[in-house]
């Protein structure tokens, strides 16, 4: 504790003091722009991986980030993300997952955390779609490689959850909201986004050096609530008009996977 | 999106280049010191305001730092401090409310969320004991001065209900847990700690400044389920032998609140 | 059923023909001072042990005086406390449990329960904090003896979820509320009153026997949201002025439990 | 306090001492022959006014001795239910009703408990069925006279509600267990049970006055789980062959309630 109080001591004379009119301002209000779901896990800090400042990112987290599916629960989950996009008019959530996630070491001993931790072994009740997808479809898979596999498949499972909710559909019909998979990897410090046509896991800032195309998330058609709004590693999504989204593997040298790690993650969505 | 991505790119090319051989190190796993509980709100950055590094703080964050009380929910509030308690063995929890918070503001004009936000107005039932309270209390306080009184009264409540679950009861009863009640003050950026004995927010890092007291967290008195751990300004609460907590009025120059502001926190109890 | 058909017509002809000025006034509505939260057992009769007249105990019975906290179920529990806080005006709640209880029992053989009472295993969740700090901190011991530190530890734990509700914790914000621990065992016909100073299970009674001390309990310490009132064996749990509270070891004659009792309610901390 | 002090060393050196044998015994375990349910109001000992003994009711008290139906919620009252059944054997339940009910009239008012006891306000959910039946069959009534009805009437919604538990329903079935409504009135002291019969709550003990009759409850037949056993006032509510039950005007003169407040009381069944 001494070490954090003399760091609240540091933190008002360094970083307050050369921004009291930022700290002015948010006294005022918040207008955050991202709803950022991740894990409780300490290795992770949202503002420091984005280099995001305060006020910028709004923040769930939660062992596992896990948004169970409306009407599940009547935990916190439900009311910060209705807060988020109903209160703040938050258009762009993204669902971040990382490597060596404890929770989803948990999904794959399920039955030990019955005893030991009743609270996380029902908490996994809503990573059972995950749970069942990989022991359906990536049996062959064990140790390191199908922990990642889990924790990757695991924040589309809990996009699909989070589509659920009536005000994340009816923004979601309106073309108004974005939805995003990340993940973070400790050992690298980097993030990989879902790309929904590459069905893969890529370095998303890759694309920013080669062009600079404008970042305007476009509207994704009227029917786009049955299609996740992934980042793009070409940040554009989906053309306005409605079509179907364009390939782009020519502009994106996905150089970041192995073609192993590729084949693992096409796998889960190949079947589609 | 596009500021966001370039910050992850940023993020790599500076901190995660200078701090490599943390990453590696906490690639290998966490052992967090600190559960770290408080709001979704934008304006916060845990890591930043108490400047402690990747790898200390587990985080809960939702709208309101609401805890449920054991068993009312089966969000994910009650497996993440299961999972902290149990599996990572934190031994210090901060319940970290903020001024300005919204989900406080919902709390004075419930009946208005009922149709409009029916999560939150849900959500905001573990709030209850705080409005209540504030209702019967504080009824002469409004506006600015109502909020700030109910933000102070809701981290204390939180605790409350924390104290109900069962990993947290049997470490309590051990002496192995500290809970402190936090406040933010986002305008000042500065931290109140609760003072069980001045029944005050009070200003922690005075304390430091002062004294270098040893932080060693002693061990509350004997059943220490009767007694709340909070954040002492002395930064030792009870003396280990079990005795009852020393006065320390003499070396705590609480000149942190207005006279005001001490005396609207302390009215609650004063008309006893 | 001809044996209480008999005793109804055994009490009009006596007691009530006796007291028919109490009924009637009775009859106007009652005012009970005290709320008492106790088992269902057979053996247990709270008017008889306390001599209580009628009209003067408000009385919640179930298996295993047990009090989910609040929000955690939708019984008669709450509504109950409820009606007594807010409806009468009660102040003062006693929490009784009981020797050889066989609710606590079930505590000990929970997966036994869970195909045979399902009911019963369930209700058992509310009383799982006194099971996991039991078998966190208690392990060495068994059998009766196991059983009567059940049956102390849950009478806090229960006081604990009590805690939760709205109306108590304004209540108890406002000095206007006491919670006492009691264990009624019946082999000795006595009660045992949970003494926090000494944190262990006392007999409230000695303490009238060496002083005629004025009854009136004093108001708890400022906020008192964060200090139990527990039974005192004095009478006088805490200073009026909102001081620490002082000891009373000198005129406390500490002789009910043998050492071996003592000690063992005391171990459960000793560890620390 | 001190007087329920004083109250528990009187009891030890009075009731106590006289009765060693009874509690040496009673501490080697219960075997109560009645579940008695009743309201928690400070008016009512149920001991007292039965002239019972320690350990012959197992007890459940709650706001309006309400019986939510089984799977309605998680409270305490099917988890009491059930152990009384299914552990002790217990094969004769009360459910003890009394005038100047403050539950019952809540249910009189129910909109202006929303806001004032919410708890209570949901609980009365459980005696809807009662509110509703008073509403559309007694709207003629009014104040003493409504209030005196919804009692009565509210006894035999929660002995409806009560046989939709398991354990209930099988014990029913099998012809192992017996039901009794009772109303307790405060301002005579006097019991009135329900006569099925007469579709009228009559007084139980003038029958043992006038006969000798075998109290042996004989078995319901098979299909006994349509048919509520109540209190008969001769003691012999079916015969065992499954036929229907023999009217027993004769040998009942039913002086107790007058003209009007039978034909109050039957109208509710006079329905079916």
């Amino acid at each position: 504790m001494k070490k954090l109080i003399k760091g609240l001591r540091e933190f008002k004379s360094s970083y307050f003091s050369a921004n009291e009119e930022l700290f002015e301002q948010l006294s005022h209000g918040q207008k955050p722009r991202v709803l950022f779901i991740t894990c409780s896990d300490s290795r992770i800090d949202p503002n420091l991986i984005t280099q995001a400042g305060l006020g910028e990112l709004f923040v769930i987290r939660n062992a596992g980030n896990i948004i169970p599916p409306f009407g599940a629960t009547n935990g916190g989950e439900g009311a910060t993300i209705e807060y988020a996009i109903q209160a703040l008019d938050i258009q762009q959530i993204i669902v971040c997952g990382h490597s060596h996630c404890g929770a989803m070491k948990g999904l794959m001993k399920l039955d030990s955390l019955r005893v030991e931790m009743p609270l996380v072994h029902d908490w996994l009740k809503y990573a059972e779609a995950t749970r069942r997808l990989v022991k359906d479809n990536y049996s062959h898979y064990e140790g390191e490689e199908l922990l990642e596999i889990i924790i990757a498949e695991n924040v589309l499972t809990q996009i699909e959850n989070l589509r659920t909710y009536p005000v994340i559909r009816s923004k979601l019909h309106q073309g108004q909201l974005s939805i995003y998979a990340w993940i973070y990897q400790i050992e690298t410090g980097e993030i990989l986004a879902y790309d929904p046509q590459k069905h893969a896991y890529v370095l998303p800032q890759n694309q920013l050096l080669s062009s600079e195309i404008d970042e305007t998330l476009l509207s994704p058609p009227l029917n786009s609530n049955v299609e996740i709004h992934f980042t793009k590693t070409q940040q554009r999504p989906f053309q306005s008009s409605g079509e179907l989204p364009i390939p782009t593997h020519e502009w994106f040298p996905m150089t970041v996977l192995s073609p192993e790690q590729m084949e693992r993650i096409y796998r889960g969505s190949a079947t589609k």
